[in-house]
């Protein structure tokens, strides 16, 4: 009977999980030092707290079903509706709460290259300020994730904040957003007639549409930012404080990282849900989906309670960040100190040699037993395999006289030494 | 609209998640230590991959469903499967092969004390060899895990062996081991008679069940195994080699703990699966259910695949864990190193602030910043609030002439340094 794994999941092994590692690390060890603190969601959630933020769209690319109590139940398919559910569940946390998370999430999707069905998504959020520190402190914190990833100089961050669309779109004269957001977050994906024809059954005439194919089609600076606004606002002082804001924003960022910051006004993520800023990192070559991205959601958790708490937080899955750090031969990992591996001749010395070798163990060194019953070149052959540093072999001789042979297998040299003073050297 | 978590799941907030990682930091230190290798299983397997290792009756207590594609997959209720169904998919790897993973698990049944609907489970196994000494790491590496925990003292170890018994059934007439062993897993929840009469039910003479109850109701040392197996067994030549293997293993554990290990007759760890030891480790107060429990298994491969592989492991979930480190007042953590808390007068100061704050995060030194519009007062007390050591204070004078205000939070004393001098006092 073969059963096969399901298809867009992963079976990870050592040589993937090992490198894995360090994405996890980092993230977390990054996220600590700034103030953040871990939290973990439930992986099971009623289907509702889902619907209530992403609508009914969303549902079909869950992984949800109704469970043996009757309910409608979903693996998350990312963790935010969660965080924001402890969150509102929890009146005496003092604000600013800083949360981090690295749950796996699920979706119900075709896979595809960068995206599956189960990965590891880190979450970060600030709650219960709405500044431009905050802002820049999340993403601060995504560039330094990246950063000291070693992916410094391989991807470029691009802002853009909705009420800054909201507000041109009003100002030339388009009262419907979302419509609009709709067809400008696929405009990387659509031609040009395709955008002026999708513009058009919306109500917008070809001339506004021409100033937002101008518009969606830069990526400026973001101090270039109130320039490009004046040029297309008739009245820029209803919006000069948040693009001021914006222009603070960046000029904070750029404390946390040399990275690029560009102002992009097709980054639109999504059609409902966020409520300012919002932005992405890209590789800069271009060729994958967004590495990360995030941004302000000051209306989440006034749906799920009476609290109106301001939001800002960013997403990170790990199938990217991978695909990077392979790109760039940092896909590896080694066990970090020497390695013993401890051969015996036969099983009249085991006792003795685990005894060794847990004595070793206990100075914090790698130690790995043959737990097998074969020869002495057999043994050899596989501590080169596990990746040890040294052989410790023992036979009845050594057991005797109290003592070992060590060989490094690097070098292949051997010598004979007293177990006593084997161990008070690694001691030391 | 109030939407609650799913009864028997857990909100893990940083109080509780942050304590845990010592949990999750040791058993994964101490495992590659041991030259084990961390994998990770998918969260959502075909559902007759779990029926193959455990039957139609767990099926009923699984997160299970129908899938958009019309199979029946899933959450894995343990991880064991999974790893074996990983473990025959490579017939590249040179055995043995030690691998632990750290996946969450999922059981639809009643919440209770020490159990629940989701939960982190820890897996080690050995593939590939059945020795005393595969056996021996096993439960080694369990133990070296609840001592790096500093449960050393608090738990002691119990053992049993399958072949044992079915040997000593078969020699005092017992023919049909299953409907007996599913009796004795029983035996510390029924009484004496309920014990006498079900045994009685399937066949076994009063006689015989005599000689049962004087058995399981006995904890020994292991050294005394053969002297007890002597005393029932009416032929003890055809299982002293097996007795002398488990007193060796028992040999072996000893250079690794210093707990305590007893030979239990009265462990069976349910009905089928496991092939010879089986072992559990309890709190020696007795108050919680095992605080983890393996054996070895030999058959499961097989039922996957043409491969017959040897294998011994043990799982530890985190629930029970806690529940000892809480008792023992181990539940807590610090975020390691001092943490700098940056406050500042105004927004005229949060470049030059967030320029230095972000030095300091580059010197791999805590530092989180006020993102808030508030009162230097209200920063304060939100210092505190992060345990935070010191403040950085800065205002327009500080920025100005280049200086910080820096205030010891224990101590309550402040004093003006240059930031320069500030940054080379931290960079030594």
């Amino acid at each position: 009977m073969k059963i096969e794994k399901i298809k867009g999941f992963r079976d990870q092994y050592p040589e993937d999980m090992e490198p894995r590692k360090k994405i996890f690390e980092v993230s977390e060890k990054v996220s600590e030092s700034y103030g953040f603190r871990k939290i973990d969601p439930p992986s099971l959630e009623y289907l509702d707290l889902y619907r209530l933020k992403s609508g009914e769209e969303l549902v079909g690319q869950t992984f949800s079903f109704t469970d043996r109590g009757g309910r409608e139940v979903t693996m998350i398919p990312e963790a935010t509706p969660s965080v924001v559910r402890m969150l509102v569940s929890r009146k005496d946390l003092p604000k600013p709460v800083r949360w981090f998370s690295f749950p796996k999430v699920w979706r119900y999707e075709e896979p595809q290259a960068g995206r599956l069905r189960e990965h590891y998504q880190f979450n970060a959020d600030i709650f219960g300020v709405d500044t431009a520190e905050a802002d820049a402190e999340i993403i601060g914190l995504a560039a330094r994730i990246l950063d000291t990833l070693s992916l410094e100089g391989i991807y470029e961050l691009r802002i853009n904040n909705r009420n800054v669309m909201e507000y041109l779109f009003r100002d030339i004269g388009i009262e419907d957003s979302q419509p609009v957001f709709s067809i400008i977050d696929r405009f990387r994906k659509i031609s040009r007639d395709e955008f002026y024809s999708e513009l058009s059954k919306v109500g917008v005439s070809s001339g506004k549409a021409d100033i937002l194919y101008d518009l969606v089609s830069q990526v400026i600076p973001v101090s270039e930012l109130p320039e490009k606004v004046k040029s297309v606002a008739r009245n820029y002082d209803g919006i000069k404080e948040l693009v001021e804001r914006i222009v603070f924003t960046e000029k904070l960022i750029r404390t946390y990282t040399k990275s690029a910051v560009k102002f992009d006004f097709s980054i639109i993520r999504g059609l409902s849900y966020y409520t300012g800023i919002v932005f992405e990192a890209f590789d800069i070559k271009g060729e994958l989906r967004s590495i990360l991205g995030g941004g302000r959601y000051n209306n989440l958790a006034g749906l799920m309670s009476e609290q109106d708490i301001p939001a800002v937080g960013f997403g990170m899955g790990d199938v990217v960040i991978e695909i990077l750090l392979r790109r760039s031969d940092r896909w590896s990992y080694a066990r970090p100190g020497k390695t013993y591996y401890i051969c015996t001749m036969s099983g009249e010395e085991r006792e003795y040699a685990f005894g060794i070798m847990n004595r070793l163990r206990q100075m914090d060194i790698n130690a790995i037993p043959d737990v097998s019953d074969r020869g002495l070149s057999a043994q050899l052959k596989a501590a080169s395999g596990e990746k040890a540093d040294f052989a410790v072999i023992i036979g009845r001789k050594e057991r005797e006289q109290g003592e070992i042979t060590l060989k490094d297998l690097a070098t292949g040299k051997q010598s004979v030494v007293s177990t006593d003073d084997f161990l008070r050297s690694l001691s030391i």
